[in-house]
C-alpha cells in the first residue's frame, strides 16, 4: 500500500493531461523549495481511476488528481484547475502566471487560452486520437471531422503565436500556464494523424521552445513517456 | 451598421455557450447597476463569426465574444473566461463566485466544476448533438459513444448534487458560475438524445432550481430560444 511522504500527492499517468501537471510541478520545484510531491502512477488501462477510493477524490474518475496533504488533504481534479490551484498556493511570486488583481487583463488572456485548449484542442485532438488509433472500426467521416478540427485549432494557435513567443502576457508574452496547458497536446500531433507542424511554423517553433525547458523535460519523465 | 451604446458588447447567439454569458449578464445587471450591455446576435449559420472583423476580436471565430468598451475595448473569448472576467471586474461582492484569496478552496472547487463542464459536458454533449442531429450520415458507433459519455457525465453531476443544491460552495453550496456553466447544456439534454433526466433525480431537481431564477429566464430570452 502506498504511503505518501511528501506534502503533495499527484495521481497521474503518461497522458497529455497528466504531463500538464508533472511539468508544472517540476517547474514549481525549481523556484519554490517548499514544493515537493509523490507521483502515484495510475494504471488507466485497468480502470484504477474508477475504483471507489479514487472516486472519493475525483467523482469524474479521471487522472490527474491532486491531494494537498499540507492543506487538510484538499483534493483537486481537472488538469487546468489543478495547475491554477498550485499557482495560487505555491507560485505567489507569479513566475508562471499573472497577478489576477494587478495584471487582470494578462490573467484573463491566460485563462482565455487555457479554456481554448481545455475545451478545444484537448477534447477534439482526443477524439482524433480515438478515431485514428483506438476505435474498433474505421469511420472515415469521424476521422476527417476531428483531424480537420485539430488542424483548424492549430491554425488559431499559429495566428496567436505569429508575432509572439508565448500564448499570454504583454509584448512577446511570458511562459505561463497557458503554454503548459497546450504543449503536451501539440507535441504528440502525429498520434492524432497530423503528420508535421510545417503548416504552422510559429507553432512548430513554440513547441521547440517549450520542449527545451528543463522543467518540461523533467515533467515528461516523471511517469515515463 | 451596429453602433454600440452600452459599456459592454456581447457578440452571441442562441446556443448553450451563448446562454451562459447572457444568463450571467442578466444576473449581474440585477445586482450591479453599472452593468449594461448590447447583445449583438451573430448569424452562425452564415459564418459571420469567421469574418475578418470578428477574428480580430476572437481568433477562434466562435461565439460568444465580449468587448468591454469601458476598459479600452478589451476583448474576451471562451465562454468560461468571459464569465470569470465579468465576475472579476463587475461582481466584487462575490454574489456569483468566491473570493480567490479568502475562500480559495471554494474558488478552486468552482473552477474544478467549470473545467469539468468546459472540457467534458460541453464538448461531449456537443458531439452527441452533432451525430444525433447534424451529421450527413448515421454512424451508430459515434452516436453511442457520445450519448454514453454524456450520460456518464450526468452521473458525475448526480454524485455531486446528491447532497447539495449547487455545484460549488460550502454546505449545500451557493449558486455560482459553476451552475451557470453547466445548466444551458443539461437543460437541452433531449436534443443530444437523452430523453429524460429521471435517471439522475438530483440533476433534474437542480435544472428546475436553476431554471426558476429570474436572471436565468431573462438570459435565455436575450437572443430568443
Amino acid at each position: 500500500m502506498f504511503s505518501p511522504t511528501k506534502p503533495l500527492v499527484l495521481y497521474t499517468a503518461g497522458t497529455p493531461n497528466g504531463y500538464q501537471t508533472t511539468i508544472f510541478l517540476e517547474e514549481l520545484k525549481a523556484v519554490n523549495p517548499n514544493v515537493d510531491y509523490d507521483a502515484v502512477k495510475i494504471d488507466i488501462s485497468k480502470n484504477v481511476q474508477k475504483e471507489p477510493w479514487f472516486l472519493k477524490l475525483n467523482p469524474n474518475g479521471r487522472i490527474p488528481t491532486l491531494v494537498d496533504r499540507s492543506r487538510g488533504d484538499f483534493a483537486v481534479f481537472e488538469t487546468a484547475a489543478i495547475n491554477l490551484y498550485l499557482a495560487q498556493q505555491y507560485d505567489k511570486e507569479y513566475h508562471f502566471w499573472f497577478n489576477p488583481l494587478k495584471d487582470s487583463d494578462d490573467y484573463s488572456e491566460m485563462l482565455q487560452w487555457i479554456f481554448f485548449t481545455h475545451g478545444g484542442v484537448g477534447p477534439m485532438q482526443g477524439q482524433a486520437n480515438h478515431f485514428n488509433r483506438f476505435a474498433p472500426e474505421s469511420i472515415p467521416y469521424a476521422k476527417k471531422r476531428y483531424l480537420e478540427e485539430t488542424k483548424r485549432l492549430y491554425g488559431v494557435l499559429q495566428l496567436r503565436l505569429a508575432d509572439r513567443d508565448w500564448l499570454a502576457g504583454p509584448g512577446r508574452g511570458k511562459y505561463s500556464l497557458a503554454d503548459i496547458k497546450a504543449y503536451p497536446w501539440v507535441r504528440i500531433h502525429a498520434f492524432a494523424g497530423v503528420e508535421s507542424l510545417d503548416e504552422w511554423p510559429a507553432v512548430k517553433a513554440w513547441v521547440e521552445r517549450v520542449g527545451a525547458r528543463p522543467g518540461v523535460v523533467a515533467g515528461l519523465q516523471v511517469t515515463g513517456q
